[in-house]
């Protein structure tokens, strides 16, 4: 199975606020990105201890912390403690197993969910999905973001804030926690075009070739996928228009047409993987109609076969008789009749059956 | 596959607001029209540059600009300059894989929705929808229409403006996009006709000859299609209802009525949709079924050959053997007595069988 | 096909007010009866013209307009101008493919919805349902309604006016109203008892004899009327519901109690049309499950016969083989000996199926 | 079909008021039983003629009128007259087709809905449910219960009534109506548990024998069966959710209580119901399945049967052939060597087909 | 059958308040705990009779009471007496075939849930559950437990007042009531762990190894287990929103985030049980499909064989006819030419299967 469900059943029992990392370590060590901006300036650096963010904490500009790795708890511990976030919180985003949400606290706000990208295989048979759940707190001058591992998925915001003086770098935290959501919401996409390819490949296999018990895998396994992928994405509706109703100071009246913009793209994004649903379950409708009539070809012949040799069999086999009396027997032209009878019932039986449709 | 997806995986990464053109080019060149039109006057014309607009801003008289072709991204980016539309609109106009929806801002309504038209084909047993996204912008005394190709669309409304001196050129911008919507609507029905032809194509196939693998291919792809059509239609309702529910100063009370008329026509497409969705997956049970009909009609046909000759044949092989002392094969009578054997089983089965229904 | 959806595709690109009749005409020419009645008196009269209507207008006495066939556009065009009814309603009078609903307006309702009625027919096999469209116009002192037929559906209203002096002829328009509604919702009581006939006449053919292809295709036509009657009736609820939270002066206080007495109709005979929806498709399941069964009892018996000859053939075969060294042709005993053999082997195996339940 | 719908179209067309019995006749006479009862004292008689009733019309006490059996109009009648009923509640208290419902008046309450009862059989895999409609009228000191049969469905709530001095005694008519809708719910929990027993029979039967078509019968039976029940049971949550909603002066603020007690049972049974239509109709899928295993093994036992024979009849067959020039007939080896054949082709197949687990 | 319905049939009749037990008796005998604990201390004791908690009754420290075993019923009345609990309340507690809920009273909140525990049992491929029904009443500085079994359920809970002078320690009742339904909740983790498993296990024998009956029988037992499992979780949905809503004065706003964090994780607990629900019933079809596959399998096999064998029967059967005048007989090159045949035909029919790809 590419997808599992482990539970955090090792957590079970212990006192809320209990910070454990749940879930698979993807990283065994934890790199610290800082990245800090005005409109005029943008400074980056990799940190080493947490006591180097402090000191950003009076400014005036943006700063965002990009945590990858969760496996050294006391980070999430040092930040929570500093910045005062409510102990439930921490245990969330150290806990990978979180239902996508939104939730509201007098000073900042918390959002998780998780990101989808589709493996790259060879062939475009495969389809392999890779799951982080990525934690963002938003502050009035402090976005931090909790992800499982290192990757790119954050690089097209990153890339914004260095390039532009645009609007990016004049607007606040909800904005970059716009651009952040946009960006994991975007992904999406790439994973429905892969998506559209692996189904595209089972239904052009089911409509040209024979049905074969690798198709009935990949569809089982696909949709196992849509299965959890739509249980991924699902949630996000709530969660963005949990963020629209929402009246905190931290968000910023023109940002919310932003948010509309990234809730559209979720909306767009579920019903596509509905769609996807609705047409997979469909091939294994036909899958099993392709079986019936492999079947059915394979009787026919079967049938035709045997409908036409086994009546000829039976009158071989009566002038094979030892019978004294048998008068035909020793008739001249009896020999050259029979054979007229063998090729007659054949062809009978044929124009029979090609009328049925069957040959 | 008649109809993809292609999402926009091009774009991810872009700021909001880069204005790109997302989607398949229809049309390489852009072009545009503009009717302005007071309830004495239409004046129609050609335009080369967006400036051309410009003169007829400040105009008491309604002006329809209509944008057909999307691939000069800078006609739109003049517009939005012009008049002053949000970035996020620019985007949506120019990214053709939009999901319907209504919009309200402060000085206009944007609306977004797709015009679906069944292709014309020489057999009825043939169904091809062709997807094209209109984009609406209503301001006081300006409509603009971003279309991706040059068609017949918009020609009844263009129709009526020129032709009567009626309703439409007394009133305003927003009884001009009711006809606009009308109009995109209204062609649902045309497709709900080609829907109709070929399902009802596909039943009589089904219930008077047999079952085919190319029937099964075609309920394959007009599920699909029938997917594909209800995603697109289906927001329309809440895109209409949004219109209704709206208290903007740009829809005139009395224009209510027509929005209501409109919505009643989506849902009832919408209704027609689901219907056909229904009696199409009812046709796969059906196709299931006749594919076990037929072949329980073939089993029978070879039980009944194989079940009467078999034991004839072996009747025979025992007169076929060799044994020295087999005192049947010397009696005279014994050949014309086995043939009653011969006459007399085959009729004993028949009359059986045909007890049983299967002949 | 009984059941058609012709949609108003000629009507595509006029102007909405453009009076046309859409969809197929029933009646030739257009007959309109008046019913003109208070507590006292009772006048019924068959008028060729509509302006002998207007000089009821400004009696105190309720008058009820029969309009029967819609063919004769100028009728619907007088009431609209002399009463003052908005464009698009005239419009959706005349336009037969209306969605039911409920409309209200300043100074009269409007509703539109379907009478249905089942064809009678000799035998109780087939099903055939009959669509009218009914709008009624509701004022203050007048009641319209315009159908597509001459048919006995308002006998049971007009019987019940002439007949007491009761209630219905001292309450006003909106109990008449409540009186009109309730003899169209009743009609379906008719329509179910119908269904259920067909129902149980299929099922029991399922239950008791083989699955036939004639009983394959009683399913999926009913399934198709059901599919059509239930799009055709599901709305009415909703526009029960509407009436019932009209605040309309048209509408008296103590009539609401009547109106929410059909509403409890209309959803008894919609819950009754889901159930036969849930049986009818629980009968394909049986269907396809009869058939197989079916074809195991095919196989069995082809299983037996083959499974005894088959192998009784071969040992007839090898004595029948010519080779110079055989012993045991020479023996005496060997040819009764085989035929213990013969019988042995059947018997066993008759025994063996037996067992495995397959006699 | 153990149930039926019998709709009342005989009713169609009447004034509604108009009071008719609907429904079969079930009691050919009326009994009317009164039980008066305060804290103190408890007085229970049959009685005739509904004056009876009259005298307790001012007394302080409860007194609960229960009629059984419709079929006399009259007795309706006269209650509706003298305690000021509408003509419509009149209606359909004796219109034996209603769906639940609970309706509010000034002066009293009105609620209908079906007893169930399991018809107790000798075997369990019987099933068989009795419906009874029971109308309750609810007064300030008056509670009018009308039922279709004579049967025990009421006799807890008179056990309790004259047993206890307690709650029941000394609380009013809604605590007594309570009690009423109390019996009636719990009796679906013995119908479920019914219900049990005969979906545990099919499981069982379906899991260890072999699929016949009397178990196809079953679960058909069954299926509309739950149907049946469903669509009565289903309307009480909102009838009791009506209940709890109302602010009738009729029902004290402390029986709300009660009555969330019996909304709560009524869920519960709905859940039930609910359950077991899962369950069946997963049972037809594991009907279908054991049919196609079944089915499967009949296949392979021909297939290995043929496959071993046929080819061993031909090779019977070749030395059987009476040309002249066959050298191996004439060695004295060739007999022996060919049963060798005759025994090793078997043997591999048998081998061959027991690793394909076949055999 | 693992999981079973017994509903209360046996109660039917009596009186509300009436304290029977109902359902099935787990416990003989009744076991009470009692923990009082306050920031400083904590005080656990068995005790015999109610009455040694009454003391605890004036203090100011929060007491837990644990009963297990509800068979002795005057232990659930003395309570209900003591602390003014409402009838209906007791009976419920002792009617251990609840669903979930939660109902607010002035005095005290009560809250009734299922605990679900799976049984390990050695072989994976074994899943059972065991039901336990939790009452909680929660007053101002007492909380009750009922349970049915002595179990190690709270186990955690009470480690946690003992261990930790923490937050559970210094918060009241509320806060212990937030932990109790905490590590209810967080058991079901364990629970779909289990089925995680056995569902895995499923799947890959389903796509590895032939259908048996045997995994037939799984599927269907775990969808008995799953539907029951669903409609003991479900509810706990509606229960944690109801506790949410509550404007109880027992429960104090801090806490609420709290029971938040319990109604996401019954949330999350529900989609998975959605989520296996989703691919059971895929895999039945998989099962079928399966089914399929192989007979198509055998039907191959059969066929070959079938039409190689038997038309060379029927040559060879031609050749051992007896007539007197065949003159290919005496042909000295006929009996090798017959084997060139013979070979061919083979080679012709194995060559065209191939290319069918029957092979």
């Amino acid at each position: 199975m590419t997808t599992s469900l482990n539970y955090p059943s090792e957590k079970i029992g212990l006192p809320p606020g209990t910070l454990v990392h749940v879930g698979e370590v993807h990283e065994a060590d934890t790199q610290i990105s800082l990245i800090d901006y005005s409109k005029e300036v943008v400074e980056e650096l990799q940190i080493d201890s947490i006591e180097e963010i402090l000191k950003y904490k009076n400014n005036s500009t943006t700063t965002w912390v990009i945590v990858e790795g969760l496996a050294t708890v006391d980070v999430v511990e040092t930040i929570g403690r500093e910045f005062d976030v409510h102990p439930l919180v921490l245990e969330d985003i150290l806990n990978t197993h979180q239902r996508p949400k939104f939730e509201e606290y007098d000073d900042y706000l918390y959002i998780v969910l998780d990101g989808l990208l589709p493996e790259s295989t060879s062939e475009n048979e495969q389809f392999l999905v890779i799951y982080e759940q990525v934690s963002i707190l938003v502050f009035s001058n402090f976005v931090f973001t909790f992800k499982e591992k290192k990757d790119e998925l954050f690089n097209p915001v990153l890339k914004r804030i260095k390039a532009s003086k645009g609007r990016i770098r004049s607007l606040g935290t909800d904005y970059l926690t716009y651009a952040i959501l946009d960006a994991i919401v975007d992904q999406n996409f790439i994973l429905i075009d892969a998506l559209d390819d692996v189904v595209t490949y089972i239904e052009d296999a089911l409509l040209t070739s024979d049905p074969t018990k690798e198709i009935l895998n990949k569809i089982q396994h696909l949709k196992r996928d849509i299965i959890h992928i739509r249980k991924s994405i699902s949630p996000v509706r709530e969660l963005m228009s949990g963020l629209l109703r929402s009246e905190s100071t931290l968000i910023n009246q023109s940002t919310h047409l932003y948010f509309r913009d990234v809730s559209d793209h979720a909306i767009r994004v579920l019903e596509s993987i509905e769609t996807y649903r609705d047409i997979l379950s469909g091939l294994l409708d036909i899958y099993i109609s392709s079986i019936s009539n492999k079947m059915n070809e394979v009787m026919k012949v079967l049938t035709v076969f045997a409908s036409i040799f086994i009546p000829l069999t039976f009158l071989a086999g009566i002038y094979g008789m030892n019978f004294q009396y048998m008068p035909e027997l020793a008739l001249k032209w009896a020999y050259p009749a029979i054979w007229v009878v063998f090729i007659t019932i054949p062809v009978v039986l044929l124009i029979y059956f090609r009328r049925k449709k069957w040959l």
